[in-house]
């Protein structure tokens, strides 16, 4: 391939599609893995960050820094999602004792290390959790902001909601973080629950994920068996939608997601629009304009990747 | 016919959209037009109430008592419509000299006086402005909440917005009024962007328009001529959206609309989204929600509505 | 006496402070008591409305109209203080049957027909209790706005609150509304908390007024024995503020009350301070400003006032 | 004498009182200064940061790190107070070229490394400007929250406003920021503008600094005459309040200043009252209530303290 792979930071709150996120930017090579780094979100920083330690070992991911991060929203207190998660951020699977150790560094150091350490517009970072941490590292670095290539991100909605009428979980639990992502210059990609919820984990889907018949495969049944019933009893859902993989997919292949240009910035004081993506479709967009919104998926595509990304991973014993 | 025709209030700015929901309500046999009520809206009151006496004049009403009603918003400054509705708030044709004389009361009077008149749930109120009026009529008497059959009014977009990215120009221009009318129980039907921006007035539906030969329906192709030019330049739209006879055609015919109930309430703090109408379309609504919004358009059953109500009325020379 | 009595409008919601109001108002020979009209706030609007129909008997007021307003707020739901003023709005006397008969009007009605029938600035407008009926009879109609002298409102305070940290109930109960009277042009006067926390029944008014040994005095003596326990207990005061008789002693003796001139606004989005009036003292208050706030009480001048009040009530037997 | 000097950083914008706090809390043997840190405020950060380098020269500060921060605040957008502060933030004196460099670290790892490096509880955190700094250190590492002594800052103000008619600069500028500060669990005094508005630099006061008669007492009346101009023309003061010292005196002497312990918090959503600093005197303060506000300065006292602090710096010549 003549392509170099793509650089990423991927910022997380492992978090079941968040795991499989991270098990497509480790097996898929377009994709050159910096840094992963811990946020609270899905569960408190302790849980994501043991849960993403685990995840390393499970597919032998040993050569990546991994960094915790904030341990609660800028402004707001804490809210977790264990009606998705569990109680461990992570349930279902048994999870392996971490091998690797965390990096000394918090994220938003090691964040802004990679970035600043590497050559202008190479890098592409990809938070899949509450932007507590990027907000930081663009505040105490704010020439981060022209430094990386682009930000995607999991996050967000236009037309759909699911922590509110109108907003997304991971821009609802810190909206101020998000304010300060949003209105940041870089480009930005906004996968949010319009293309999300396209994602969903189909029986045939299992079928070719059970097929790969590998362990780390079979930790991905687990965690999508458990994924999809919390995702039935929580908020009606016959399949469950696997949010984060689709920023890595994004990063790996942008075909494989229709995206549309728009103005987005992120409410702050609405009563109940608090952390609504607001998108403003009216007006074509002018040329400064920075943010663009996924709309449409390319299911079979998205799916081969992660099938593709386990075969690559291959068979790993714990 | 056997079904007894549908008691409306009509309470509205015109407005080219109103002139014409305004002659579908007089033309069709199963409306029975009880009164017309003018707010301030896309223009002011003067100029609106002015406007909905020549309407009256050119599809000769003449036993239906108009009413005006407010000459501004609850609690916020004035916003007209210029830009769409032009300077008089119905530009385009020559308006007529009025020959009918308002009712001495003010709408809010007239509209409480003609509910509490009749029987229970006999008449639907059908708003195609701001809601204030309907606002400080229900809350100078309570009753009629209870008293009406249901509200269907032209407002609001769930997904759509035109006065801010999320937000429609009826419910913008009063929030507060708004919100009062979506939170009293009354059963409540909004007729918003996402509808009646299917309701473009085409070449096609110019043409039957033409075909009826009649001065009124010269008018109609004259409001549509000038608001299909403002439309354009200032939304850039290939045909205008005629909305407010949306709401009158849901009331002649309900299966022209197809709808979906979801709880809807109206955003009042926020930065971005003041005057959302925030539906939340995640649960199955519970039997207790009162209210629905319309989702689609029955295009040319729309504008046959149009269309024979137009041949109904006739010719009135002036 | 060469002074004309001034004419005034009293819209209250007794309430122990409001009753005060009311006899003062009845007593003075400085007060022309042309209406009262009654709103929902310390108590459902059932229950003001019977309690000022009760005070009527105890202090034998028979030629003014009594008309009921607005049984709840603007855009918020109802909230009432039976921390104070009890179950009944009342509490403590015995209260009498009723003898006069509400007039058919609504309170709005009322105020606007009153304030249209006389001269210009000829009446002042003295609301004691949430500004729901101002708002909606100057939303209903504007003319009046100019045609009042002016409005002397209890509510509100530029330093203290008592319904939040720095909001007071009257203002807070209805910030919509108040928000609309804060804003129309009329001469106002915020006779605030700042103002009446002043105006406490200490031991020797209660001396004072037990002297005039009447019914009413006796009525009065019970009220301040309820309301001094309650508001000990809810707020910690060794003696009561006794608020709405404040405002109109401002009509009768503006010299009772030191004032100043000040823009004054509502807060309507505020999380910790919806309510709030917003006071500027930065800057010399410019000559168009129609707001001033009352900053310091005699407090003998004023309680004299109540004591004479009484005596010219002189007996009332029941 | 037996006391123990208090350690404090002083994170601040000079800014002409903040220089006089940094010459008080130089010149001053109560007190040891661990670090000063700068944040955007009264002018950008590249100014303020010259000047506090500039001042150090001036006051012959030698020994202590000195680090730049936030050149922004977390949400909003940038304000400066050239009004009051000039377009250098320190105009009036000519202001030597700076001799010290400053740390590499950015303030927010300053702050943290210096607390975390000393015993808990020794170190007192002194903020005079926005606290977008003192933010980010304690999102950044949580635990020093618990590990100093306490926060004494000056901003805020329960009864006045600068930058609105309730809130004052330094809080307004960073709202969000004062929200998170204010949230922490650590002891705080809030030196606000009710208290700093009696530390006027009265006639007296500039013959007593005169007195000194060397080179950074003539800084002083440098500062003092510009400052007395700016305050005079912008907010129509006599003589100006000297705001950031008051809350280095409270530290060295706490009996200079009468405080009161109130519950205050910071109003993020409201029009009006954005960044208001909302206390809370309805009730006693309960003994969990971690925030004091400073109500009475003992002005000679207090101005002593800074002619004391010139007379130990003694004569500098640049």
């Amino acid at each position: 391939m003549t392509n170099e792979p793509k650089k990423i930071i991927l910022d997380c709150d492992p978090g079941h599609d968040d795991a499989i996120a991270l098990l497509l930017a480790h097996g898929n090579p377009n994709i050159e893995l910096l840094a992963v780094t811990t946020v609270v979100g899905n569960q408190t920083l302790e849980k994501v960050t043991r849960n993403a330690l685990a995840v390393a070992r499970i597919a032998n991911i040993t050569n990546v820094p991994f960094a915790a991060g904030s341990s609660r929203p800028l402004v707001r207190t804490i809210e977790v999602a264990p009606d998705i998660h569990g109680e461990s951020g992570l349930d279902g699977p048994v999870l392996p004792e971490p091998v690797i150790s965390l990096d000394s560094r918090h994220a938003i150091d090691l964040i802004i290390d990679t970035i600043m350490s590497h050559p202008p517009k190479t890098i592409t970072l990809v938070p899949t959790g509450g932007l507590t941490n990027i907000a930081l590292a663009v505040r105490k670095e704010p020439r981060i902001a022209e430094r990386v290539k682009e930000v995607v991100l999991m996050g967000g909605g236009y037309h759909v909601g699911n922590w509110s009428a109108v907003a997304e979980f991971n821009i609802k639990i810190d909206p101020e973080a998000a304010h300060i992502v949003f209105n940041e210059k870089w480009p930005l990609t906004m996968v949010g629950l319009d293309l999300t919820h396209q994602a969903l984990a189909t029986p045939e889907v299992i079928e070719k994920i059970a097929a790969v018949n590998t362990q780390p495969a079979q930790f991905v049944l687990e965690l999508l068996e458990f994924f999809g019933k919390m995702y039935k009893k929580a908020q009606g859902f016959t399949y469950p939608p696997v949010h984060d993989p689709c920023a890595v997919a994004y990063v790996i292949n942008s075909a494989l997601i229709e995206t549309k240009r728009v103005p987005v910035n992120i409410e702050l004081t609405g009563t109940l629009t608090l952390g609504m993506t607001v998108a403003d479709f009216r007006f074509p967009a002018d040329e400064n304009c920075h943010t663009q919104v996924a709309t449409k998926l390319d299911h079979t595509g998205f799916w081969d990747l992660i099938v593709d990304a386990l075969k690559r991973i291959g068979e790993v014993k714990i």
